[in-house]
């Protein structure tokens, strides 16, 4: 049996998982993040450990323990170098723990554990594979033989940070033009509320009357119920998606990408239009498409890949 | 010792590489592209023969031929799968080489050995390599534990291809914005000759007259004599190039970067602004940051690493 922790802004979620990367219990609890990172790795233990006794298992049966964390994460060095969403700024987070459990343990980059953690549901076969999950910014997640790809100093990976406008949009991390500017759920709120203002009879301001706010979800529900207006906003948020995945396609030629992130539950609505544009730009023109697909476990894919990626530091 | 083959649109050079991976010998002869595939084997076959014999080598001390060449290469087959710059559609190369020469043979995409004759150049050391080459298009390569970085499908590492306008300029593969249509040397020579048109005082307009045509070269050498149109077009394809790069950074933080091709002769011209944007837009702000350098063995990495390739493989 192995443990892992998504710890997120919200909630830190934790679950086990046993030797067939199934994932057999989890619980949650609030993350408080305006609080100490010792008193939130306090929580996160305590979390294990309810989890350990709720679901009958043993600590002794617990052979690793892998922590997912946003932020840049040494994770030779079981650090948190800097996390902005949970402020912590050279944490041994490792060290830190183990105070409280003391196993085989390993700290990740949030978005390369649920990348191998998605890898791993999608059967753990193919050389190659690039995940990327669109939310409040964008994540990445690169895997190739087997292994998470960090870059040498583990800061790589940032396929969100990658521009598809020069000199376009400004990002939150500074730079103009990135895909996160354009494609993360954020950008998308940002570019419903401005068609809203400039379509004042867009069934998209009823929708948010309705429901109380502006969402990922507000052009997608009004674009299926034929708004003109939603429909433009949510075919151009899916060009934005799918120039990243094109650049990354023609980058990386991957077996397989992934596509999570919540706005991923649309299914089919944005899988088939990001396809077509990304295969008919693929500079391949004469060998084997890679494949692209909609993430699988969801929201479990960081627990699974911080568990599985502590399994295979162990 | 070993040999490496570098096919170009324009030339055949090949050279002998030794033990230590230096270049001992080489020679080239035209390629005449125009020609039926066959015809160009056999004379890179007699182009072989003629350098082990004037070299003073003899045949039996060669234990491998690697050959670079433009197009989507299949190494596994050894085959050139499209080359659009030497007319090969399915062409077994490794096959039909042997017919001349039987010793153990690979092919590969000529960037991709051009990135590996560089990453050994530069040590052969380091786990994550980005190699890019500026010319006629924009080649890359990526070295990835020591290893040639193909994609699942030999079509991969087409860094060029990535966009950096969305809906921009239509690139020669069919695919709009790309890097390629931007950064590369027959880029800067459009951007050239248009902003010439815009500025019939500019001393580009002389310097074309006196050397007859447009280059590469007329915006940096008439930047360089204080032409302020041409210091315009070298700042503006600098920055194309640095928002390349840095999309590459964020993505790979490999340990070096690498920018080769005739447009690299111009050194620290192109380097200190590139190196500049790039780890001003860095994402990574809490890491060691990712060396950038140019390509130091020039024509001849091509050569050198084609030759390497071949050596791995045998």
């Amino acid at each position: 049996m192995y443990i892992g922790i998504d710890l997120g802004g919200t909630n830190i979620a934790a679950g086990i998982v046993d030797d067939n990367v199934k994932l057999m219990y989890k619980s949650s609890v609030p993350t408080q993040k305006e609080r100490h990172y010792s008193a939130i790795i306090k929580d996160m233990a305590e979390l294990v450990k309810t989890i350990v006794a709720d679901s009958g298992c043993d600590m002794s049966d617990i052979r690793a323990i892998g922590i997912g964390c946003p932020g840049t994460i040494d994770n030779s060095r079981g650090m948190v170098v800097y996390s902005n969403n949970i402020k912590m700024d050279h944490v041994p987070l490792v060290d830190e723990f183990r105070k409280y459990i003391d196993v085989p343990l390993n700290v990740e980059n949030d978005a390369n554990a649920a990348a191998y953690g998605e890898y791993i549901a999608n059967g753990n076969r193919v050389n190659s594979y690039v995940f990327m999950t669109l939310g409040t910014g964008i994540g990445g997640g690169i895997i190739i033989n087997g292994k998470i790809y960090r870059g040498f100093n583990c800061a790589g990976a940032e396929i969100g940070h990658s521009s598809i406008v020069i000199d376009g949009k400004t990002c939150t991390c500074g730079k103009k033009g990135c895909l996160e500017a354009y494609a993360s759920v954020t950008a998308l709120i940002e570019q419903t509320a401005e068609k809203m203002d400039e379509c004042p009879d867009s069934m998209m301001n009823e929708w948010t009357k309705k429901y109380g706010k502006v969402s990922g979800r507000t052009a997608f529900e009004c674009a299926k119920a034929g708004d003109k207006a939603a429909i433009e906003v949510k075919d151009r948020y899916i060009r934005y998606i799918a120039e990243g995945v094109s650049n990354m396609i023609n980058i990386f030629q991957p077996d397989m990408f992934v596509i999570g992130g919540g706005i991923s539950n649309e299914g089919d609505e944005l899988l088939i239009p990001i396809k077509e544009f990304v295969y008919e730009n693929d500079y391949n023109k004469y060998m084997p498409k890679a494949e692209i697909k909609i993430a699988e476990l969801f929201n479990d894919a960081g627990i699974v890949g911080a568990a599985m990626a502590a399994v295979d530091k162990a």
